[in-house]
């Protein structure tokens, strides 16, 4: 132990979660995570993730997992199968380990470029579980103290058997990277009311005269920057999640004026001469 | 303080106010512990208490505080009599220290199973508040000090006189642990529009019969766990915060679904023949 | 380095944006920072800046940082003009190092009692910059990168060059330390709505005496706290935020009950014989 403390870097563990916090949900598990590994830093992703929402909280680990050294560990508890047969894991990769339930909420992350899956177990070794687990809170009781003994050092093969066959969600195979998409669908949109698309800038082929058609409104080009158009006026660029394709409304919200929604499609005519289309 | 240092465990402070995160009221809190206990862990239970709910801090704080280390400080500012006489008060216990307002924000988890009070002061030593105590701001200028000196290892007698008679909530009295009560009362509606129960299950004798009436709706047995029912069906349930009862809509709203209220009473009829109730 | 852990305090950066917390963003940009300075303390003064609300922002970091040790750094990210030709840079003061756009969100902490600015530069080396900048992020590559190398003791001169005529608020030339105005603008307004004015109570020659006009509403003199008058009664007093004067309504909010909004003005009759104005 305290040769780890002096060799290896501080433990980091991140929290994604849709608790809220007008709850003590949180608090309780950054409880038992400093109980178990007191040295951690906790760092919180986001505890605003709509109920129940597996998909966005599934791209709001993939806009931020990147960003944070590799021995970190993130900790999702987005679960509307806690009690059920859903299994709980943990994924070892090149780029972060992964603790929470099996239903897809990793599976962008597991998508982005440059990580590559190392191990996955299932979290059946009560050893590394409170004392008395609830049926209904597996995120204080089950992930709080994996990730916690997991940051500690302790082997994921020690949790328990290998899980294959990680549920994926359809959306984590509509990263378009590789071009020639007709439509693509909105698979986020922010707090701004910026759209983000599963297109990506490199499978554009045609940057300067690509138009994207959403609602009747054409959109044309891919920009640098919002400065780059009129106050108020729609516009899409090359966004700062990977090279995602956005959509916005300088100094407005698109997804307002849009009446946008997660999951919509947009028609890309990526072609030198859209306007024939 | 080297020797403390080495061999003490690294201070906790949680903090639970209604001040909500939009103002730099609680940033003004951490500068000035940090300013005092450089090396305390921060932990935010909760800033979006409803302003001036006393009741739901007192609930949260007893959500989360159990599942801290027994050294840590809690720090709670609902404080509607800010600048009038009520007292400033410190409380050690066998399971953490509370510093906040004697206003009744410390007795739920007061009457927690296996807290004992062993120590309560009123913070009136001017050695540890700010230099200028403002009238409308006593977290930071008295509040905040008074956690950060007591994380540091200053004896709590040194803070002020005795405290005797704190002030307690009704609610308090409601946790019913005993059994045989007719009604009970909704303590808390979460985030997810879960309703807590003042009755915990080690005070049903009855679980699979037993029937909860609640705006003209039976809701028979206690469940396990959401998967135990169908999709938006209402259940009742041992919840996750010791083991009160609480009801729920799986994959919905309880609070919505029922127009429920925090306070609204619950019929209990815990009888094997509960349908001739 | 080692001789610097050792001796110097543990580093403290603050982060203020209009990000929210239901994305990714603030995460990456904590990512980023224990990337490069993983001992720092990150505090979150607030995420919930209303987009693009310069003002705001200003405020509430003034209302918070002289709390904080003087060698923090303070990060802020509200950045409309992102992509723009604004610049990026950084301010070293007596008290604390100043981070983010050059748009005036400093220039009430600058012009806060006992703060002098000792340098300013122009982030532009790009060694403390992600090697990727997009631009739309700056956050997340230039702010975050710049205020962590700032944390672990870079100096501020190796940025860049130095930056002269900062940008600074109208809205910072309106804090009246000297008195006689005849108006005073609503400055902020708080998460309880209480309203906070330009003016301060050093500028009232006639506490006692002195009424506030605002909407047909006629408040007279100042209070020491909101028990000074009966359950929702308007009163000012001299609020929390340096010696500023606050409108509210005691357990209630003054901008539900006066429609106010920032930028609104008061009157000010600062005489002994107020009724007769």
């Amino acid at each position: 132990m305290h040769s780890r403390l002096e060799s290896a870097p501080r433990p980091i563990i991140t929290l994604t979660t849709d608790f809220g916090l007008q709850d003590g949900y949180v608090a309780a598990m950054q409880g038992v995570i400093l109980g178990i590994c007191p040295e951690a830093r906790l760092v919180h992703i986001s505890h605003q993730i709509p109920p129940q929402d597996i998909q966005t909280a599934a791209f709001v680990l993939y806009q931020a997992f990147g960003y944070f050294p590799p021995h970190t560990v993130h900790c999702v508890v987005v679960d509307p199968g806690v009690g059920s047969k859903r299994r709980a894991i943990a994924i070892r990769t090149s780029h972060g380990v992964f603790v929470g339930p099996d239903n897809g909420v990793f599976s962008l992350a597991l998508a982005a470029p440059g990580v590559n899956v190392q191990e996955a177990v299932i979290l059946s070794n009560p050893a590394y579980q409170l004392g008395q687990v609830s049926a209904t809170f597996h995120g204080r009781d089950i992930f709080a103290p994996a990730a916690a003994h997991l940051a500690r050092g302790v082997s994921i093969s020690r949790f328990g058997p290998t899980a294959i066959n990680l549920v994926r969600l359809p959306y984590s195979h509509q990263l378009d990277r590789s071009g020639s998409a007709d439509t693509t669908p909105i698979i986020h949109i922010d707090h701004f009311g910026n759209l983000v698309l599963g297109l990506t800038a490199a499978a554009v082929d045609h940057p300067e005269e690509v138009t994207f058609v959403i609602k009747g409104e054409r959109i044309r080009g891919l920009h640098r920057t919002f400065a780059d158009v009129p106050d108020q006026a729609l516009l899409a660029y090359v966004g700062s999640t990977y090279d995602h394709v956005e959509i916005a409304v300088r100094n407005g919200s698109a997804a307002r004026r849009l009446n946008a929604r997660v999951g919509d499609e947009v028609q890309v005519i990526d072609s030198p001469f859209p306007e024939e289309a």
